[in-house]
């Protein structure tokens, strides 16, 4: 199955795409989508078509999405949301299967640790998936995002979708 | 110009339509999207799907929305902020010019009282749009919003226009 992965972010949204072939996994790209510093409405509407053509570029069957930590800052949560919301629009929009992970479970399905630092994320996935080298912290923590997915998501769709049949 | 309001959420979005002439408003039509039990993803999908039926059948020239008050409820600021970037994107994706005004705002232009009750805002809404009855507490408070933007937005976007100009 081909996975992207997203960190979401209003400022900078991180994409990763992988392929997951039993336990074997491969980079097929990475990227992130930026906004500007215009009118938030315009920002989402960018970010919205960006996503959209990663979507279209790459034919993703299943999409991870981080949790959002919520924390005391409102403002900075708001913001979040809001990206967030186009993020999973754009992927229903496609049809595609989300799944959810928290920053923590993520951490410790790549690097064998919660609360691992951002360089331990970026060493790992350039080690789990050989060749790919992300375009930076955003782009490769989607990565460990739709890895992490790789490893929970497709026995669970696996699983539904043995249940369906 | 028509003015679509909106006060967003993710269980329900209220929206309403009126059609500002100077100091002449009427009302035009109101209502709720609402996004059932399912995925957030499916949830959001339906939002939005149902937003653009609205933009679509009336056709604003112009569109307002309610500040998000953001309060310590992490979690309900996220569902709100996703909710409310999937309305934001509705209105950039038909090129509507958007204004925000925050909740006290809208009570305070409406009412006359920033602190006012939800059977203060209904009745004033009724009065000031004669005819209308709104579906419901969420829909009364879009075309409040309305309301507040036609007093405030209307003279901000003329002087926009001539200064373009």
């Amino acid at each position: 199955m081909r996975i992207l992965g997203i960190d979401p972010g209003l400022r900078t949204m991180g994409w990763g795409v992988i392929e997951s072939n039993g336990s074997r996994l491969s980079h097929i790209a990475n990227g992130h989508c930026t906004s500007g510093t215009g009118e938030l409405a315009e920002r989402l509407l960018s970010l919205h078509e960006q996503l959209t053509g990663v979507v279209a570029r790459y034919q993703p069957t299943e999409a991870a999405i981080e949790q959002t930590f919520v924390n005391k800052d409102g403002a900075g949560t708001l913001k979040l949301g809001q990206a967030r919301g186009v993020a999973l629009l754009t992927l229903a929009q496609a049809g595609i299967p989300i799944g959810e992970y928290a920053p923590n479970k993520v951490k410790k399905t790549v690097v064998g640790a919660g609360h691992a630092a951002k360089e331990q994320v970026l060493y790992m996935v350039k080690l789990q998936l050989p060749g790919c080298n992300p375009v930076g912290a955003d782009a490769a923590d989607a990565l460990a995002i739709a890895m992490c997915h790789a490893h929970y998501g497709g026995k669970r769709t696996l699983e539904l979708r043995e249940v369906k049949v």
